[in-house]
C-alpha cells in the first residue's frame, strides 16, 4: 500500500519507518521540506534533525503536505494537535476524499506551560474536528493514547499485553486500519465506536502525560484488563 | 477508623459494606435520611431501594450528610459528581476541617443525554474544586476509574491485577488512602501529584463510558502496563 504520513516529529519518522519496514511505499509530509532539511540542531525533548534520520532512511521522500497526501492511499496525521488542521488544510481535501485518514495526533495545547491542556475536550475532539473539516475523508483516530516507539513495536513492552483503541465512522477504514496495527504487532484492538469516541481516547492523555512524569519512562502503556 | 460515607448510591453502598467489612465504624450520609428510608421502587440502573440495601446492614447508621460527617475521621465523597459540591456544603467544612476526604466522584453532566459529559473539563477537576471550597480538608481523589464492585474487590479481576491512581496535595492523607485501599486489596496504586492531577484521573471517564458500552460489562480496568 501507499501510505501518505504527514508530520516529520517522532511519531512521523517512527511510524514512516516501521510502515516502510513492513514493505509498505512510505511518503513523507510536510509543510515546507527545504526548510524542514535545512533545520540544523536538536528538536524538542532533544530529537535530532530531520536531515540526520532521513540520511539513514533515503528511501523514504520528504514532499509537500499536498504532495504526499496526493501520493498515499491511506494518509496518517502525525502533525501536531494544534497545527493538524492548518496542515490537512495544506494537504487539500480533494487529496484526501474517500482515503482512510488514520489521525494519530492529540490536541495539546502548550501555551499555557507544562504539562499541556487538551483543546477542544470533552463535548468535542479532534478527531471529530478533523472528520467534520474533510468530510469526504474516512478518518480512524487511533495510537494517540502511547508513545511512537510502541505505536510501531508494541511487543517490546509486556510482549504486547496491552491494549490500543479505534474510533471512527467508517467500519472499512477501521478494518484496514485495525489490519495495519495487527500488522505492528498489536494484539488487543478495541473498537470504540463511532468517531465521537475519539473523545475518551483523546482524553487520557491528560493522565498519559502525568504518569510520563511519575514514572519516568515513556515505555507504558494502558491495558484494558477485562 | 471511624469513616463518614457520603452519598447512598451504589457507589456508597458498596464503599460502605466493604469498609465496615474490615472492621471500620461506618456511617452513611444523606441530605434528607427520611427521605432516603422513604423512596420505594427501583433507582437509576435498576438499584434496588435503600430501605432493602439496609435491611441487610442494619449495622450501618443512615445521618444527615452533616452528622455523618461529624462521626467520620475519614469521610469518603460518593455522592453524584453534579450534586457533590452541594452535599459537601450540607455536610459543612467545619466537619471537614483537617480530614481525609478520600473523593471517588465522577463530575458526569447528564443533561444533554448519554453518555454523560465531564463538567468541569481539563484546565479544572471536581477534585481540585472539592480542595478549593473546603481548604481545611485533605481531598484525595482515587478510585473513580473503576466500578464500585471493583473498588471494594479488585482481586475478582485478573487477581487483582490493574491499577488505582491516588491524587492530593497532602502526602499523609494520600499514605492514609493507600493503605485503605491495600487493605481491600489494591496492588498497585499509582500516585499521581497533587491534587491538580485528578484531571487526569477524572478525564478518562469518557473513555471508560465507552469501553462499558463495548464490552458490555462494569468489569473491566485499566492497568498501566510498564
Amino acid at each position: 500500500m501507499k501510505i501518505a504520513v504527514l508530520g516529520t516529529g517522532t511519531v512521523g519518522r517512527t511510524l514512516a519507518g516501521a510502515l516502510s519496514g513492513l514493505g509498505h511505499i512510505v511518503v513523507l509530509g510536510t509543510r515546507d521540506p527545504q526548510a524542514t532539511f535545512a533545520r540544523s540542531g536538536p528538536g524538542s525533548m532533544g530529537k535530532p534533525p530531520f536531515s540526520e534520520w532521513h540520511a539513514g532512511n533515503q528511501h523514504i521522500p520528504l514532499e509537500t503536505f499536498a504532495d504526499a497526501a496526493a501520493a498515499g492511499d491511506l494518509v496518517v496525521n502525525a502533525t501536531e494537535g494544534a497545527k493538524t488542521l492548518a496542515a490537512l488544510s495544506s494537504a487539500g481535501s480533494a487529496n484526501l476524499a474517500g482515503k482512510v485518514l488514520m489521525d494519530v495526533s492529540n490536541a495539546l495545547d502548550f501555551s499555557q506551560g507544562m504539562p499541556p491542556v487538551l483543546n477542544p475536550v470533552n463535548t468535542e475532539s479532534l478527531g471529530e474536528r478533523i472528520q467534520q473539516s474533510f468530510q469526504d475523508a474516512r478518518v480512524v483516530k487511533t495510537l494517540n493514547t502511547m508513545n511512537a516507539g510502541l505505536m510501531v513495536d508494541p511487543g517490546r513492552l509486556a510482549g504486547g499485553d496491552h491494549s490500543v483503541f479505534v474510533s471512527g465512522d467508517d467500519a472499512e477504514a477501521k478494518k484496514a486500519v485495525s489490519e495495519l496495527l495487527q500488522a505492528l504487532g498489536h494484539r488487543d484492538i478495541i473498537d470504540l465506536g463511532d468517531i465521537t469516541t475519539a473523545r475518551g481516547a483523546e482524553m487520557m492523555l491528560p493522565v498519559w502525560l502525568r504518569l510520563y512524569g511519575v514514572l519516568g519512562t515513556l515505555d507504558f502503556n494502558f491495558k484494558i484488563v477485562r
